[in-house]
């Protein structure tokens, strides 16, 4: 098999792609195909995939077959996956390793098209910088911290910053959706990475707040009913689904990552409110405070049957600071002050941020991923709320707390920035193999009495489908008993 | 079997039911008995019920037994079920339906007695009906609807209709209650039907809500006290259930149903806040918000155990927009404005409202049943909101908001009321056999091991009853793997 | 075996323990080793317990097994038990009683020393009565009640003894701690005892807030922050168990005594309040009401993993009332006034406390245990808070409510006093042996195939190590069918 392989990718890798300006070899085939055959019958992986030479092991296997296992094949592989598959073929904090003895419809042993390994993720970043220029913002804006004498230059060049950012991603991911839209819609279907499908809306809303006075003090009101409209529509689809959606309901998928599917709700909140708006900004933090509070306590409950939650903390456990902190600060901008209520938001982030840093032991010994950006812009949140807060209890305290915590925050995202650029440029591995969207849609053969258990030929009543898993599990060490 | 069956029912229906003024016949037997008999000495089916005709195979088994096991059966007849066995025996979204294999105690080939099909769900068309006549009251006094120039005739003649089909719904039952006591008993231990229990407190309140000002305006506090105190004891019950009571725990019975648990607290309280009073309604309002957010919780989480929540969305969700759309209008009541936080609990119900319209396609393809009715009055108390809120935030969009709620609400009532009358009087179907409340007590021969692994004959460490759900779905296959 | 355990038992009791002066005998090997061997190096039992004495049947079983055994029981003895441990071992609303072929570490037959039997839960008594001293000082200076011509002796009495009290418990408990510190660490790994280690801090607290005025109306806020600092600390790392902890999660954990890691928050918001703090207070309250919600929600679905909950209901059912208590006296004192907020989470202790109260028959049937006043503060605390309502709403209604109430609270403390003082001096029972920290920390051999299984020796594949409660049901039927 790995003759046929390396022959394969010996095929002339000669046109580079267009996009792939980050030094990628070996894809070279795509980008031909791609070229000759147009974007428009381009499909993930059974039309747009060069079929003789990547699944050539698949091949191999096909040509054992007749003609309808091919076609069931093909079928296969264009099917949307249900949410079960992922859970079932994929392991660790976000699903992104595969399990033993699962398969990938993609070849492992290669580097695949810089496009497909570009994930939703990478939008992490564009929030890690866009936030920072809010935080620098209301540095330079806030009385009590005028003792610093920052001016308004440094949100300048990192409000810029993150255009440029925001525009490379964005243009990037629009092309992934053009020529490889199943690997987006694979994304989308996937319980974690839904999440972050919210990440370039909360990013615009970032760069909104986060406009240099000197552009504009007044954004028109139209923009933001333009911003919100898609976030109101996605998060529709999200939270219907965590009611209804069976695999994807609440007590299966809920992971910190959900934080991200609230979140806007907030940041739009704020910005309408110090747009001058009312009844918009406070609609959206009514629902996002009643989902929040689901979310929040649904989180804690750490109910058995959420697989995605990892025993050992993870960054992706900062993301639940950023919720209250934005939430205060949007509160004091819909009441005109810091009341009670936006204290109550900004002190349960600031007991959530120390009870993590606290736990700085859990944060060690992961690998990066361009994940760690998400995990970035909750300390700038927590920071901006506390800069606010030191605006309205003014005193040595919280002025020492709002330096002690911004420079946290920006040295965080220095260090990620550095890291990011390390994997980039020089190590060539911050976009790795992207197993979690080329899963197989079926599972593998050992798994067969699952079906048949599911099917009802061993007399198991399974009354949901949703509920199997309890079931599932014990069949194994059944069959090692009695064969 | 049948043949005994088929005999036994043409034994002469000649003397009509009184209270059967629906055409239903064959039940003639009933009646007759049930005026030979008197009321007193006739219970659900175990006495008032004519063995001789109804119970004719359960008769031709016993034969073959001694008189111990006939005595136990009559045990098992009377007897109340467990929470348990309803959701053993019966399956769909409202646990209406009988499972395979599963048996009734009633005759399934047969029509029975009206007043045993008159399910506590009727009082739903009371919701319906009395809710139209709040929001057409509303409609007319609010300002800025005022460019209707509606007059309150309609809310008067909606006021009258709905106190008539109170009283006869709730003599019905009261009848009911007298001659089949038993049924009652059942439908109240059934863990989606004891919701409705609250049901005609609510249409009572709905009633004391929606009185024409032309009748009066100020109705005596002690009405209030009166009304509140049997919402008070009922829920002092189910709450009590839900924390303590073992298979009828919220993790186990959690369903959309639950809603109007809560409902009652916050439509007490409006109407407590609207006759002046304080304090009584804080404490309904209180305990209402506090028990919402559990059971809000609780629905979206959609926990593994929640065996009643079913997996395609049905009109029963509708339920979800009911209970903000309430406490909004109480809320804006107790305080004497519509504040933050009525504006919190009506943009959470607005949102939830959207929600369920989207998904429209959900609520297609389910045969009509009197439960309908409960889905129309949450329709009716958003947009009673609605108008609410157009009073306080005037404009263009609030008042064609308030007119298209509005409209859609009459018009989902008069779409029902007409589905209603059509199953009523001309399919003659809209009160089929009541299989919920006829299931048997003792589960089919065929999960007999069920009850030796709960003996322990097997070793089986069944450390909890409640639990044994996750344990029970094992053994079958292993029957099946071993024998 | 037992004629080597009573032959041990005989060897000379002579010397009485200084620190049992509650007449238990049979334990003078203890004291007399103690003393010889002083307390540096004595730990729970593997190094201070009398082995020739104490395990005998251990050594006999050791004398036939090889040195590295015997290393090996060491270490099992030390080391610190995995939270399953305790849920496995034991059962009962509190983990009190073993189960059955559960073996304990200590001998079963004998008294151990005193120190051994006193647990953390005997700082429920400083709580109940320490709760009494600030209700009869709010009864004494609340106006509305001024017509009972109270005055503040009674306080002043009750202050005194409470002082006492929690002098001779906290006294005891460091003995515990220096002797016995593996017996206190293992009260510290357990699931339910773990949250009694905040009463001592809340018994502070309320001693803080009891203090007769005739000694000071002035504490210094620094006395505050030193007294919260300790609470701040215990519930980082409680909290961090439930969102992270593994075994330890909450939706395993769960149960009413998670209450007292709550209150602590509410009684020092309310301290800090009623010093003239603002900010601290107000984070304190924050804190504890975002995870009196998360606590209150999960209390109330009674999730099946839920194992500690108990089917009937029990005193420490009290504790729900307790935590809304404080927390609408906490709420008063930072706003100020009783508004709206204060009401609402009175009523919701009303309404908590009434529906305990008719359900009368489930508290009913229950051996007296040190736990019973950790039952009597939350009926205090409510009097209390019906005490500052009155206040508030004055009518015959509100001060009949306060005296029936604050009687009622008297009684039970009286009563639970005079059952304390009996069971201590009468019946000599009060501190029976806590086999709760004496479970051994390996499973009885019968349960070596979980350990296989674990292992993964039957193919069986746990995919989390927390999960597999649900799956360890299935195997013992498995073998009992099989084998």
């Amino acid at each position: 098999m790995n003759n046929t392989r390396s022959a394969s990718s010996s095929v002339s890798p000669a046109t580079p792609d267009l996009l792939d300006n980050h030094r990628q070899s070996s894809c070279g085939e795509f980008s031909r195909l791609e070229k000759r055959m147009g974007p428009r019958n381009m499909t993930f992986h059974s039309k747009s995939m060069p079929r003789g030479s990547m699944f050539l092991d698949q091949e191999a296997f096909r040509s054992s077959h007749d003609k309808s296992s091919l076609q069931e094949e093909d079928k296969e592989i264009t099917e949307s996956l249900p949410a079960d598959r992922f859970f079932d073929a994929l392991q660790g904090p976000e699903l992104e390793t595969l399990k033993e003895k699962e398969k990938i419809v993609l070849p492992e042993d290669k580097t695949w098209p810089f496009l497909l390994r570009f994930p939703i993720t990478s939008y992490g970043m564009c929030l890690g910088v866009s936030s920072q220029a809010i935080m620098w913002k209301t540095l330079a804006t806030t009385n009590a911290e005028r003792f610093l004498h920052l001016t308004q230059v440094v949100n300048h060049v990192l409000w810029w910053i993150s255009l440029v950012l925001l525009l490379a991603v964005s243009i990037t991911y629009l092309f992934k959706t053009i020529f490889f839209f199943q690997a987006v819609r694979r994304e989308f279907k996937h319980p974690i990475r839904v999440n972050f499908f919210f990440a370039p809306l909360i990013s615009v809303l970032f760069m909104a707040l986060g406009i240099p006075h000197s552009i504009t003090s007044n954004l028109p009101s139209m923009l933001w009913y333009f911003l919100m409209a898609p976030v109101l529509f996605l998060e529709m689809k999200i939270y219907g689904q965590w009611m209804s959606g069976g695999q994807r309901r609440l007590s299966k998928v809920a992971n910190p990552t959900n934080h991200l599917a609230i979140i806007g709700n907030f940041a739009g909140a704020l910005l309408g409110a110090s747009m001058g708006l009312e009844e918009g900004p406070m609609f959206f933090f009514a629902v996002g405070l009643a989902y929040y509070l689901v979310l929040f306590v649904t989180l804690y409950q750490r109910l058995p049957t959420n697989e995605t939650l990892p025993k050992e903390l993870h960054p992706v456990f900062f993301l639940f600071v950023a919720a209250p902190a934005v939430a205060s600060m949007a509160w004091t901008q819909l009441c005109g002050s810091f009341d009670l209520g936006s204290r109550f938001y900004y002190f349960i982030s600031l007991f959530l941020y120390f009870s993590l840093v606290v736990r700085i032991n859990f944060f060690r010994g992961f690998k990066f991923s361009l994940a760690w950006w998400a995990y970035t812009f909750p300390m700038t949140a927590v920071a901006t709320a506390t800069i606010k807060y030191s605006g309205e209890v003014t005193g040595l305290a919280t002025q020492v707390l709002s330096i002690v915590m911004s420079g946290a925050a920006t040295l965080m995202v220095i260090g990620v920035l550095v890291l990011t650029v390390m994997h980039a440029f020089v190590k060539c591995d911050l976009f790795p193999n992207d197993v979690a969207i080329a899963i197989s849609a079926e599972q593998p053969k050992q798994k067969k009495w699952f079906k048949q258990l599911k099917n009802g030929s061993f007399g198991l009543k399974v009354s949901d489908k949703e509920d199997n898993q309890i079931d599932v599990e014990a069949p194994p060490l059944l069959n090692a008993h009695t064969v």
